[in-house]
C-alpha cells in the first residue's frame, strides 16, 4: 500500500497519509509523496476540493525522529540534511495554501508538532472529539519553531506561546474555540463531515473558490489600501467571468444557474 | 424620502440606510450619499460618534446586482464600470475607518457580502437577535473578494476562510464570539443598545476619542518598534492637551473634570 | 522594603511590584526598577522562566499620574518628560518580550491602562477571579494609545476597539475568553498557579525554550515565506545542539533525558 493514497470522487481528492505504524510521521517519503500529489493537483481542473485524512491511531505525529536522527552520521552532523527537511516541510506547507483548490485537514487521534502544524496550514480542518492538538517538541529539547509559523497565524497569540512552552494539548473543543480548526464531531462522523464540507465548496463556482482562496492569502499580508486595490482587480476578473455573468443573473432570476465549466 | 438619512442628537448622528426595497444595497446612490455625509463628518466638531443603521428587513445585502449587471451593456463588457465601483467601495470602507468619530454598526435582518464588509468595517457593532451574517457572494459565483478583506482583520481566519468558500451564515452570537461584533441585544433593545453605547463614547473627551481612533488603525499595521515610537508620540500631545490636563487633575483631587471643548 | 523584589527559586525569578499605595503605578522609580531587573535577567542563565506579580489590592494601575503632573510645572510644560517617559515604558514593554525567559504575569486585582499593557506584553499571563482589565484613561481624557499596541496585538480589534473607547471593563472570563490572559483560578490558587506554570517551563530544555521565545516574537512580524526561512534555520541550530540530540535520542529509546546545561 502506498505512503499516501489519492481517490478522486465527485470532484473531491480523498488523501490519506498511510503510514499508521509512524503516526503518519512526515517522513522524506511522506513529504515527497505529499509534495508531488499538491503539485499535481495545482493543475488538475477536475478537483476541486481535496480531503486529506491519515490512517491509524493519528492523523500525523510530525517529523519522523528516527529518520532525522540518522542524519547525524553525516559529516557535519546533519546540518545540512536538517536544513533540507526544513525547507522540504516548508515548501509542503505553503503549496498547500498555494493550490487553487481548498484543502480540509480530516483530523483524529492527535496532530502533534509539524502535524499540528499541517492542521494550522490546511485552510480548512474538522475533527473528531477526543482529538488533541500540540506543538510539543519542547519536552524532548526541539522548540517547535517552524510550527508555530502556521499556529501563530491562526490562534491568539498568548495561547499559541503557551502551548509551545509548555508542551500541552489543546482538546478539540478548545482548539475550535481557539479558531486552530472550524468544526468537532463524534469519530464516527468524521469523514462524512469532511465530505459534506468538501462537496459543499465542490459545488460552488470552481473559478470563483480557486481565485478567491489565491487572493485569501495574498490580501492577508498586505496593508489594508493595498489588499484593497488588489482584491478590486481580482472581483473585476470575477466580474467579467461568464459563469458568474450566468450567476448573477440566475440570482436576479430567481432560477438555478447553469454553469459551463471547471 | 432621502436614501440616506441623517439626524443628530446629543453629539451623535445617527445615519439610516433607506433603501428597504432593496435590502439597502450599496447601489451607486447609497455609496455616494454615504461618501459625502462621511466627508462631511469628517471636520463635523458637533458630532462626536456615528450610528448606522438600516431601515426594513436588513442591515444591508451587500452590492447592488441590477445596477451592475445593466453595465454589462457597456462597450468593454462592464471592466470600466465594475473597477470604478470596487474603487469607490473600498474608498467608503476605508473612510468609515478614517473619520475621526468612532462609527457603530447597528445590525440587523441579514448582513451580507459587502454588506458583511460594512460591518467589519466599522469601528464598533451591535447587532439584534436572529441577526445574520454572510460573505455568501459565491454562491452565485462571485466570491467576495473586497469583503473578505476586512472581514479577515476581524476574525480568525480559518472562520472567515469558511464563511468564504461555504457561503454559510453565522448567527449573531457566533459572531460576537469570533469577534465580528460587540454585542448581541434583542430586538427591541437594537436601537437604544447602539445609541447608549454612542452617547457613552460621546460623552468622553472628544479630542482624545478622535486621536486614539486614528492612531488605532495607523498603529495596528506598523511593527512592533515604529507602533511605540508612533503612539508614544501621540500620547506626548494628548497629555499637552489643556482638558486632558484638567481631567488628570480633576481625577486625582477626585472630582468631575470641567471641560472647555469639542 | 524595595519597589521590586526579586527572589529566585528552582530556576525562576519572582519579581514583586511592591508600592502598593500607588496600586503599583509604572512611576520612574519602578520602571526603572523593572527595567533593570529584566537586563540582568537577560543574562542571568540560572534563570529559566519569571513570574511579576504586584502586592496589594491591584496588580498595576497603570502610569503614576502624580508624578506625571509635576512635570508640567517644566518649561516645557512637561513635554520632554512626556516623551522619555513614554520612551522608557514603551522599551521595558518590549524588554519583556526580549528577554529569554518566557514572563508570566500574576494578576489579580485591577490591571488598567499601562498596567493592562503590560499584562498584554507578558508572555503568558494568569488571573485570579475577580479580576479587571481596563484600558481606561479615555476617562481621564488621556486615550490609552501605548497600551493599545500590546492589546490590539492580543485580541480581537473590535474588542480592543471597545475597551478603548468606553473605558469599560472585562471580567477574568472575557479575558481569557478574548485571549489576553491564559488562566483564570481563585485568588487562593492564585500564587500556586503562576507557580506551577513556571515551573513546567523552567522543568524544559533552557536553550530550547530560550530560542524559540526569540524566534517567535521575530517570526510574528515577518511574511509568510520569510518566517519559514528563518525559523527553519532555528530549528536546525536547535537540532545540532548536543541536549537536543540527547532529547530525541531518549524519545527514541524511550527513557529520561541526561540533559547537561542550562
Amino acid at each position: 500500500m502506498a505512503i499516501l493514497t489519492r481517490r478522486d470522487e465527485n470532484a473531491v481528492a480523498y488523501l490519506t497519509m498511510n503510514a499508521p505504524e509512524r503516526l503518519n510521521a512526515l517522513s522524506d517519503e511522506m513529504l515527497a509523496a505529499l509534495q508531488n500529489t499538491l503539485n499535481a493537483l495545482k493543475s488538475d481542473k477536475t478537483i476541486r476540493a481535496v480531503v486529506l485524512a491519515g490512517t491509524g491511531k493519528a492523523f500525523c505525529a510530525g517529523h519522523d525522529l528516527k529518520q532525522m536522527t540518522a542524519a547525524r552520521q553525516n559529516a557535519d552532523g546533519g546540518a545540512a540534511a536538517f536544513k533540507d527537511l526544513f525547507d522540504r516541510c516548508a515548501t509542503f506547507m505553503q503549496t498547500v495554501q498555494e493550490i487553487p483548490q481548498p484543502v480540509i485537514a480530516q483530523v483524529h487521534g492527535i496532530a502533534t508538532a509539524a502535524g499540528c502544524q499541517l492542521v494550522a496550514s490546511c485552510d480548512l480542518a474538522v475533527a473528531a472529539e477526543g482529538t488533541r492538538f500540540g506543538v510539543n517538541g519542547v519536552n524532548i529539547g526541539l522548540f517547535c519553531s517552524t510550527p508555530m509559523v502556521a499556529l501563530s497565524r491562526n490562534i491568539a497569540r498568548k495561547r499559541a506561546f503557551e502551548m509551545l512552552v509548555t508542551g500541552e494539548f489543546m482538546t478539540a473543543d478548545e482548539a475550535k474555540h481557539a479558531g486552530l480548526i472550524n468544526r468537532v464531531v463524534p469519530e464516527i462522523e468524521l469523514a462524512p463531515s469532511a465530505r459534506a464540507l468538501a462537496e459543499l465548496i465542490a459545488s460552488k463556482l470552481g473559478s470563483a473558490v480557486k481565485t478567491g482562496k489565491t487572493a485569501f492569502y495574498q490580501q492577508i499580508q498586505m496593508p489594508l489600501d493595498q489588499a484593497y486595490a488588489y482584491t478590486g482587480n481580482v472581483m473585476v476578473e470575477n466580474m467579467l467571468n461568464r459563469d458568474t455573468e450566468e450567476g448573477i443573473a440566475a440570482f436576479i432570476e430567481k432560477r438555478d444557474p447553469n454553469w459551463s465549466q471547471d
